[in-house]
């Protein structure tokens, strides 16, 4: 493994490796000092052409818990230039003798050209509205914490597919594994085409609801609505949101989820958040172990995970 | 100890506590290698809503000599919203396995908020105009470093005492310890109300130098200007200001403080920072002590001091 | 050694220390933990009045790999004041306990300034249109990687030699090793009075080419051209740039040299920067080594290089 760009490169068997690494991982958090000095000496940059202060500090917590040296570069989009001065960008970071490279991106693709024009580790952490593997690797975990198999497991994903690498990274690992994938949604928030996503559609809620063991919901951009593909915020959450009311039609059991951060009281009320079956806060969690074996697997051969 | 909000949680026996404690690390921060490993696997986030490069460099430096891991996450205050989003953001820091959070914000209480949504501790590092309580410890410790107790002690505090933290938290912790306190500001400058106040007021400032034992000046804020609470800078300097022909009046001995930035030739002439009997200086470099102090005793049961 | 200020100040023989030393941290970050302890406990800070995330990143990746910690304050010259302020920002870090102060400033002579404020070292990353002195000592370094001796050698420097700090640094370096310095530059680019530099001056690339061992490009900023210094950046392209056809008249074995970031296809071709006698990315890699030496000699006394 020299990449992680995509789910479809690590296949079921990749994903399964990450997620056995990350159970080393889950307990080095529990202890009392959570570090091990596995990654010591290596450097690890976060290049987010897009903000996203969450991700960027989970990727830099699990660097640093890996004893591994971090430095951010964050650079505003709208100063950062774009084509080869990408390149000589990557290239002078690559120069300086880093190992891997965290990159976030508004284009799709972008982390795949990263990789052709460098020696490091590159790590996808959401290219455009394409895919977010690790966001997508920490999902899985958390299903995988509650639930004895993917296989057979009904999975809905509600919301705003469309603009969602996250949803699409989701569907690519949620079948791999096994799982059956129902996308909610209103017509203007789907892609355009889904030929080839091994997945059901429905745009009625409350009849998946009861059906489903995992109910995943999407952050909808509220922006969307001055694109004219949400009629109001109001009609979105009265059909698309798990309101109050509508959280009685989830099953018994069923795991409420959500990529965060949420807007409560539009895709999810304020209250659901905090119903026994969120594992919300165990996504987030989760994450951090999660990019912690990313880390090690990509960097970390040989290594030793005692502390 | 489990969070540092405010002043009034420590009282007279907190305080001490903590100048203690400040003494190992003021020992600590003299040697060649000014770090100990107390706080190694800790993790403590800067959650600055507001900048103040000066604070947020300080904290991090004692948490750093603490050998804790750090991370910042300043928040633009134009791009921040509000309310739940606050929320969200502490609870997904609090969910990557973060062990305190120094919050700094433009909104009175919102330290208290906080530290009600996570696990973590939490210290105050400002809160609007409310309190700054690392400020005052520092500002005890340096006045203890001179004075050989806090009894009978006579402080003026000079200026803009109603739009200041760090006044109404020194107030509250000069007065715990037994010293004597006079607000030395024009009436627009004060709050509104000061029942409960333990202290004197006054606006003849040439009268109160010469009878104190400190005397601790405010930074004025040009803006207060515009929101026509002064008169004009000049005026302010004349009536106010620690000018040098004023300094005259300070009494042997008596310290000069100011917490910085100081806008010299206004609440304090530029020849005056480095008259002997200024502390300033001293106040920052105790800042750094006082902090590893509070980060030791929030987060550092059972660790050693030995380097 | 206290400060590096400018190449000035260390002559060809503090040259030749900071090159030899190189040697050992260009051996370090061939090591698979490529980390030393030299620095542990010490504390720099990047003081970056101007935006320069390669330089910023290569004196921070430097700084760790010495295990000292770093700490950023990036101010926004758009919000920074002058003067005193700069001096309280200065005098606060410096009473922290922080060791060195790697300082960028766009006005000529501030690293000078906070040197006489300060007892900590000081670095100047670049002080406006002056001094870059590490840049120079990276170039230097880089060249001997590939010749034998400075002696005689014949460097050209081509471009916006008056905006140019890296070529004033550039010409202090090479002339004090021995070499013998041609500034190609149209008349507009060239620095109103070059009296007491000991460098020849041509217009004339095409001629200038065949004859050296070394050809340095500068950056060409595109502003310029509004300044009407340069035509347009086509003609400035055809007549001073390294183009690809332009290529083949440099010497076989001549080393194609640029600062960063390269405008392809105005003062460089893309394809010329992968030319095998292009050591451009070397210097960029070299360019972390060099900075660990100039930290380790300002603040390493005594320190061991074995990891």
């Amino acid at each position: 493994m020299k990449h992680l760009l995509s789910i479809t490169d690590l296949g079921a068997d990749g994903i399964a490796e990450v997620l056995r690494v990350t159970d080393s991982f889950v307990e080095v958090s529990g202890r009392s000092i959570p570090k091990v000095p596995t990654l010591r000496g290596k450097t690890v940059v976060s290049l987010f052409y897009e903000e996203s202060t969450r991700t960027r500090l989970s990727f830099e917590t699990a660097a640093k818990r890996l004893s591994a040296d971090t430095m951010t570069f964050a650079v505003n989009s709208s100063s950062a230039k774009k084509g080869e001065s990408l390149r000589d960008t990557v290239e002078t970071i690559e120069a300086m003798g880093i190992d891997a490279v965290v990159v976030r991106h508004a284009s799709a693709g972008v982390p795949w050209q990263v990789a052709g024009w460098v020696d490091a580790s590159v790590v996808n952490a959401g290219d455009g509205w394409h895919e977010h593997p690790t966001q997508a690797l920490l999902d899985c975990y958390t299903i995988r914490q509650h639930r004895p198999s993917f296989e057979g497991l009904r999975i809905a994903i509600v919301g705003d597919v469309k603009h969602s690498r996250v949803a699409r990274s989701d569907v690519l690992a949620f079948t791999a594994l096994g799982a059956e994938v129902t996308l909610v949604a209103p017509p203007t928030l789907l892609p355009a085409s889904l030929a080839g996503w091994p997945v059901e559609v429905s745009d009625d809620l409350d009849t998946v609801l009861p059906k489903s063991d995992v109910v995943y919901l999407l952050r909808i951009q509220r922006e969307r609505q001055q694109e004219a593909l949400l009629p109001s915020l109001r009609e979105y959450t009265a059909r698309f949101g798990l309101t109050r009311r509508r959280a009685r039609l989830v099953a018994e059991g069923a795991l409420v989820m959500h990529p965060g951060p949420m807007n409560r009281g539009v895709e999810i009320a304020a209250e659901v958040a905090a119903l026994p079956n969120s594992v919300i806060t165990k996504q987030v969690a989760n994450g951090v172990a999660v990019r912690m074996a990313v880390l090690f697997l990509l960097l970390g051969s040989g290594g030793s995970l005692a502390a």
